[in-house]
């Protein structure tokens, strides 16, 4: 029958509690397999699928006209069916309509995987986030943040906020989106980090979970013109060494917390979720340019950055070397770095900095900045002081040695998803060419 | 003796439990106190503020010449002292200097209270916010955001990260930045709304915390360009009284996190928490109008909102009425609210919305959205539907009736703390006047 449902929604994962009583659910209605006597109705709700057995005739000619994501209730008894998904059904059901879809949907999601072309998942995000795989990336993302803040909050960080409207570009370069700030002009930060470094003056330890802004011109797979950077910064550490002990222990509780938050999204995806070790092997970026000259034949890029194809190599090599999935690269060229990285004492064309591979993926940059005021007079000269002159008062004010480091969101979880391109964990990208949804 | 000092850091709260031992501490010279035969010097960390006693004369007059906020390390031994701060002192100590300040300061941080002007304080956050009184609310802040997650995580809504470039003014009006989002026009999100409706269809309850944009061309003492917006959504909802009852929850979460997390910096700032009722009072919008016609002899505003002089005649006449410093007004004329307001079934009119008064200032705006796809074609008749279409998706695939609401950071820390302007309790406000540090 359908009509107006009246008892109190129970959610689908806790139908097992119910078997025997009269329960009602709250849903879409993800798809009906109609058969000569009965049909089976699939209803989704926020966390899981149900399944709605309905043999009276009159209401399966009604059901007929629903179409899939019809949004309604039903109520039914719960009865315990170990051949039916979860091991309980609901019987003698009674539906109430609540809203109906309007027009045909792009896609089907009813199917296990979401067999659809990237431009079509991102197109009808509304619509394809609702497949269970798509929610599992969610929530693993959501645990992955969780892990990440529940980690600094043990150390004693403390979460700052800090603005995205600035009158300087942080992280220097032309890749920055110019705001019309009040008919002034302003850019959106590339970063935290002046703001964070300012503020391990305040609190020492401090840690921001905020968008970032990065004009990207180009369109690859792993760039995104907006992700969500997982920001920490810690003072009075001996050198990049402290920074990236931190960083092992951060990403230990997060892989902790994925597994533990959200353990059914990673048996949905069947995620093998990467071991951290006790200590993550590291190797010297002159020694990496050595080795992949030695082993790939290929020329060192000399002063150049680690090419996307360097990483894979290198990412193999120390799986194969240390059975790590995580490596650290060490001690880039000063030339490489922004301003504020502090050189290598020993070493000073060198810096105290870090990345960190995952999968052979640069995941992470770090590293220890400089903190003296003249230091700083010194890294800017040449260059225009009056948009930093915020920025320097912390380092007029006196600060202590500190570093920090910043984890891009979607990649962590496009890594740990194992899927290639960043797009497909993000519910609503932006980048060159995509502005909406 | 100043030279090079060897022993791992302790925090200065946790002194009290090295009595008798050598310990080292870390942090930036608070303050000395300079007597005849003694110098006591104050060293803060980023937990709290230790006392050294120096009496050693050579000592005495090499410390002289470090002015306030020297970052420094000290080791000494550990003394039980009843009348020195948290009960202990360092003796025999040894100094070793990391960073000297450049120049004078500003203003001294000494005093028990930051005793500036607030154009001071915000052109000096990297050293106003050193004071133990900012260090203290910015504690508070991040407390609160972290009840703000723990209430909802409980109750299985999912963290989401939505776009802040838009393509189109998320809350409508002239109060929007645009933005060069490469070579085309865009702006930046003036809250989550039209993403955080749509992921109601994948997860039903979802929140987010990040930041929000309003071009406010008023400078007034509780608006800011750029602020903390805590939403959150929810599906499968009656009316916006399921929403109030969320709402109310959050609260009493926020406030008991405040207490048990941040309860030093409480205790420092003397604030008064509030008690959240069992039932928060609610008020009709009407009536409130009425009410103040009546109480205060001011004509009603009629259709518009109500002002802020009347917000505060509200709180004070439901702290008399009720013994309550939160006071729902709810049943806003339709005319006031945004386009995706749900009405009010029985009064077309007026609408399924309310906010929330917190001491006499609005502190959240939530209310029952529109759910169905055409309700939305016609409220967005004669409007260019075009920069809605990918809002309209999630609408056109089915939805349930659902509602949220959004709280203001700032002005939440800003009403516990009893502070008149929002700026004295952000680190770095952004408004028409104001865009660094």
């Amino acid at each position: 029958m359908v009509g107006r449902c009246q008892l109190s929604r129970v959610w689908s994962d806790s139908l097992p509690q119910f078997v025997g009583d009269r329960v009602g659910l709250a849903g879409w209605l993800h798809h009906q397999r109609r058969l000569a006597q009965v049909t089976f109705v699939l209803v989704r709700d926020g966390r899981g699928i149900s399944q709605v057995v309905v043999d009276d005739a009159e209401l399966r000619a009604e059901l007929a006209s629903w179409p899939p994501e019809t949004v309604l209730r039903v109520e039914g008894r719960v009865v315990a069916v170990p051949q039916a998904p979860a091991g309980v059904e609901l019987h003698d059901p009674h539906f109430s309509l609540l809203a109906l879809p309007d027009g045909p949907l792009p896609f089907e999601l009813r199917r296990p995987r979401l067999d659809i072309q990237l431009p079509t998942l991102l197109d009808h995000a509304a619509l394809s986030w609702r497949h269970p795989q798509q929610r599992a990336l969610g929530r693993v993302a959501a645990a992955a943040v969780r892990g990440f803040r529940s980690a600094l909050d043990e150390r004693g960080f403390v979460e700052i906020q800090t603005p995205k409207l600035v009158a300087s570009a942080t992280e220097g370069g032309a890749n920055v989106f110019p705001v019309d700030y009040f008919e002034r002009p302003a850019f959106l930060a590339q970063s935290p980090q002046f703001y964070k470094q300012t503020m391990v003056g305040v609190y020492e330890r401090v840690y921001e979970t905020a968008p970032v802004f990065r004009a990207e011109p180009h369109d690859t797979a792993r760039h995104l013109a907006e992700y969500l950077s997982l920001d920490a910064e810690m003072g009075f550490i001996t050198d990049h060494r402290d920074v990236m002990a931190l960083l092992r222990e951060v990403l230990e509780t997060i892989i902790g917390v994925v597994a533990a938050v959200a353990h059914e999204s990673v048996e949905r995806l069947q995620l093998r979720l990467p071991v951290v070790p006790a200590e993550i092997p590291s190797i010297n970026f002159w020694d990496a340019q050595a080795l992949l000259e030695r082993e790939t034949g290929k020329p060192a890029l000399g002063e150049a950055d680690l090419a996307p194809a360097d990483e894979r190599f290198l990412g193999e090599w120390a799986a194969r070397e240390f059975h790590s999935e995580l490596l650290f690269v060490v001690g880039y060229p000063m030339a490489k770095r922004p301003f504020y990285t502090h050189p290598d004492p020993q070493r000073p064309e060198y810096s105290n900095s870090f990345d960190l591979l995952f999968r052979g993926v640069e995941l992470v940059t770090g590293g220890q900045r400089l903190h003296r005021y003249q230091d700083y007079l010194q890294a800017l000269a040449g260059q225009e002081i009056t948009p930093y002159q915020g920025y320097l008062q912390a380092f007029r004010y006196g600060m202590p040695p500190h570093g920090g480091f910043a984890i891009g969101l979607e990649r962590l979880v496009a890594r740990l998803a194992g899927v290639p391109n960043v797009r497909q964990v993000t519910m609503f990208p932006r980048d060159i060419n995509r502005l909406e949804p």
